[in-house]
């Protein structure tokens, strides 16, 4: 036996394996094209070669002040170059990234700091009250024992300057003079392990309490890569920063940006304007953005818009289920749409509604409709199923079985930062517990029903918000549309939607227009599952465009249970 | 310090950690697209499903005769579906595959098959008698205590019926009847860890004594995705089978064409006719191929090609430098020539010359010398540098300083099976030696100089042999060279060329032709390079096209040292 096993006996040496980490890609990409631009933001342009040297200092500065392996660097900044620049320069310190939601308040990001101890602070010039005011808090609960972290304020010339120089007079040090102490030529070396840390995202929105999701270098390196081959990704694409970076990193495409060696386009602020002529002046190829962004994108007014475009425009899109009338006219308008789907926890979308050639004959709609699915498993991910939670089997591929939504494999996070609870149950029985319930087509793709907590019973029937949703899309008069739980006397709960309405609309008869939606729902879905109740206004939303459907629970909650009378 | 290393204290779960495999790509595919195309042989088409199916049934099959872990298959076959299956059945079994060089003659496929404890022979019924030969040199050898392996005879049916009747009644298993004895439901397991073995290849050709290449999943997984990306081959991509799959597995694209869900050409014999009816029938739009084949494209006669090509077809070339005349007669043909370099050691080739769009606009020349340079590494590979092999230390990138190209990470072997000495050697201070020799340009990218026993030492001074025979490629009756170095009376060595001559050529007078070609190279190099000797005749290959310098070695020495006299 000891002979056959020869073939397995051969060791790991310096020269045959290393840490698989995206820092690589950044490192190549400066060697192979080191005059092309990497990163542009106005009128301010990077080459590679330039954000290889910038983030060399980064790394070499951090590492001047003792930050390293074991210390994490929170980031409060929108899509600008020095929020991507930390993607590389901060793990090249050995220390973990921490991008902030920018749009959370001053308490919760005293809470983030605090329970991610964040020894560094980089925040752009814009958001400085912000994060002084997250610091105040957290000194006062820490009284005595608080260590004030390092604090870095980025200049962004987009901005006002009195804010600049509020921030400069309350001691932060300017993110280029931070720069400068650095070393162009530092010497970073990768992680000792690929399952060390390189990023620590907060879950936003929908739930209460965040968790600090733990992603490591070998995932990142992974789903790097899965990304630009899911996408079709190909060497210089030029991409537009629609999406926040501090979402999930960018669902990763900031490292996917290096390995490709394309070019980022930064953007403060998303507009249907802005997008348009990004793809006009930077040619831009891809995007990613959440259902709510191609909703403003197809409903933007005539003279915003360029149709048809200069060339297909890829658009990767997740976050929620978009409904099938936006994936509709998105396709209309000459954009190419990927549907992916996945968590903070799996690294961003980890499932992908890959395109089959067969489908080109469809019709429009039923193109749509398919591509409303959430899709089968990304490169990157090694499992993916839907299981019934009393016995932990898979459901049938029936297209009907409702289950939840679990994964595995190496585009899972490391775990919750100091949750041990939260961990416990997320990686129950070998699988990561999405909590989104789904169910799985007899061709494998699987469908997202609801969040198991968005679920609505009514009379013991369960009853999908997201199919609800996606039939109020396709009524004339309807923006956006969110569907939740409202207490109802006779059957427990039942449908109540919250709309807006599309410009233009005559809201004078919010009665009448509640009918004739009601009305249109009927036509289109079971009795028991249309919607008792319609509400307008704007919806509540997460910085990432989720809607935040707890509030409108609260709120469906709060206008009491529906009477019998009504019915 | 502990709350601070909380950020790194996470570990593995059954949810959250795979071994890295190929194998998942299979799955992936026979998922995504059941109906697609997997694999095309004459009139024999295979679907992803029926891929997958076959594959498993190939893993049960072995299983049930208990070949698993720390068990090598030997498959001795051309490019046929068999060996394309076994890419995956055999490690889905836990075993690792052992392509064999259909080329190589009995003792030696004795050598390797004992070399490599092989239980089982896979072998194409054309090629049964060399098996047969072989195990036969092999019992010999080992008298009583040789235990013959499982022989399994494919059968094709393009073959010669008599063939496989013959196979059939020496005992062998046919192929299709063995994978019967499976299930293809099997329940593949990735292995226990990613840096198991997955595939074993030897050395070849210009190297006397075959060495054991041992690669591991991690590897053979990085790599496939690596060379999807470093080629723009997307999803859907249909490649053909020029190259040998036996030839380090043909360089990953075996398992890479399962990632990108492609389709797979197979190819019995290449010819240009080949080559363009597959481009028309099939629409081919990737295939690799060593110089040699690069050539023969090139200069086909006008009724085998296809001129203007129906669309672009990517060509990786790699394996000796292809001569710049012929790079720039491929891209006048349609092709866009893809130039890589690497080695058995780097699961084929690891450094690609990456295009720059600034080189479109250089005159076509310019661009095949540029094209004609080794490159920079493989996303898949970590470490390439140039290095002074007295001191280990890199080259000046100043286009002329010669040392030792050298390799480092994740795409470097695991090492050479049974032999400490060669790994010593291989893996010395933290490199993996390539053994050739190169020059840094200042643009980073890396050039092949020559092997460092091809390199002719002429009155001391360094001659390259390959840059000798890319200015022999642009001679006009030149179809073939090699130059290796001749005894030399006064020089100690000089440099011989064996040179091929282009169909059509009148070669009455070799004499003239070589005074021809000998002024010819003055016009081009320095007086010492001149070959002072120039043979006519066909150039000795390996099956993978590689010219068999140390044969024209042993010849140029048997021609015995020049004379002072004829200087």
């Amino acid at each position: 036996m000891a002979v056959e096993r020869d073939i397995d006996d051969l060791p790991k040496h310096a020269a045959n394996y290393t840490a698989l980490t995206p820092l690589w890609f950044l490192e190549r990409a400066a060697l192979v094209h080191p005059n092309r631009k990497s990163v542009v933001h106005g009128s301010l342009h990077y080459t590679w070669h330039h954000t290889y040297l910038r983030c060399r200092r980064l790394a070499s500065s951090l590492s001047r002040r003792s930050i390293g392996f074991g210390n994490t660097v929170a980031v409060i900044a929108p899509n600008i170059p020095a929020l991507y620049e930390a993607h590389f320069g901060v793990p090249m310190a050995g220390a973990v990234i921490n991008p902030v939601n920018i749009r959370l308040n001053a308490s919760t990001v005293a809470f983030l700091l605090e329970h991610s101890s964040s020894s560094v602070v980089m925040v752009d010039q814009e958001f400085f009250p912000l994060a002084e005011e997250a610091l105040k808090i957290w000194q006062e609960k820490k009284k005595s024992s608080f260590k004030p972290p390092l604090l870095i304020v980025i200049a962004d010339e987009s901005c006002d300057p009195k804010s600049l120089k509020y921030a400069l007079g309350r001691g932060a040090i300017e993110y280029e003079k931070f720069l400068e102490t650095g070393d162009p030529e530092f010497a970073w070396k990768p992680p000792q392990d690929e399952w060390h840390s390189i990023s620590l995202g907060y879950t936003s929105g929908t739930t209460a309490s965040p968790k600090g999701v733990v992603l490591h270098h070998r995932g990142a390196y992974l789903m790097s890569l899965s990304g630009a081959l899911v996408w079709g990704m190909n060497e210089g694409a030029i991409y537009l920063w629609t999406l926040p970076m501090f979402h999930c990193n960018g669902w990763c495409y900031t490292w996917t940006l290096a390995a490709v060696c394309g070019t980022n386009i930064c953007l403060r602020q998303v507009t249907a304007k802005a997008v348009y002529s990004a793809i006009a002046k930077h040619g831009v190829t891809h995007f990613c953005a959440a259902p709510v962004v191609l909703n403003t994108i197809v409903n933007a007014s005539p003279d915003e818009t360029i149709v048809p475009l200069p060339r297909v425009v890829h658009v990767m899109t997740a976050g929620a289920a978009p409904p099938p009338p936006v994936l509709f006219a998105m396709s209309q308008c000459g954009f190419r749409v990927t549907h992916t789907y996945g968590l903070s926890e799996t690294y961003g979308p980890s499932t992908v509604c890959a395109w089959k050639p067969e489908w080109d004959s469809l019709p429009q709609e039923t193109q749509a409709r398919l591509n409303a699915r959430q899709g089968i498993r990304y490169i990157g991910l090694e499992g993916l199923d839907i299981i019934n939670t009393q016995n932990m089997m898979p459901v049938p591929a029936d297209g009907t079985t409702v289950g939840e939504i679990v994964m595995r494999g190496n585009a899972v996070m490391k775990g919750y930062l100091k949750n041990p609870k939260a961990n416990a149950e997320a990686f129950a029985n070998g699988w990561f517990h999405s909590g989104d319930l789904g169910i799985k087509h007899p061709d494998g793709y699987i469908e997202i029903k609801d969040r198991s907590k968005d679920i609505i019973i009514s009379g013991g029937e369960n009853i999908s918000s997201v199919e609800i949703e996606n039939s109020l899309y396709s009524h004339p008069v309807v923006l956006e549309a969110s569907v939740v739980t409202r207490p109802d006397e006779r059957w427990g709960e039942s449908p109540c939607a919250f709309v807006t309405l599309k410009p233009g609309v005559n809201k004078s008869n919010e009665q009448h227009l509640a009918e004739d939606i009601m009305k249109f729902c009927r036509s289109k879905m079971p009795a028991y599952w249309v919607p008792k109740s319609v509400v307008f206004g704007p919806l509540p939303k997460t910085s990432t465009g989720k809607v935040q459907k707890h509030l409108l629970r609260a709120k469906a909650k709060e206008m009491g249970p529906l009477k019998m009378s009504r019915l």
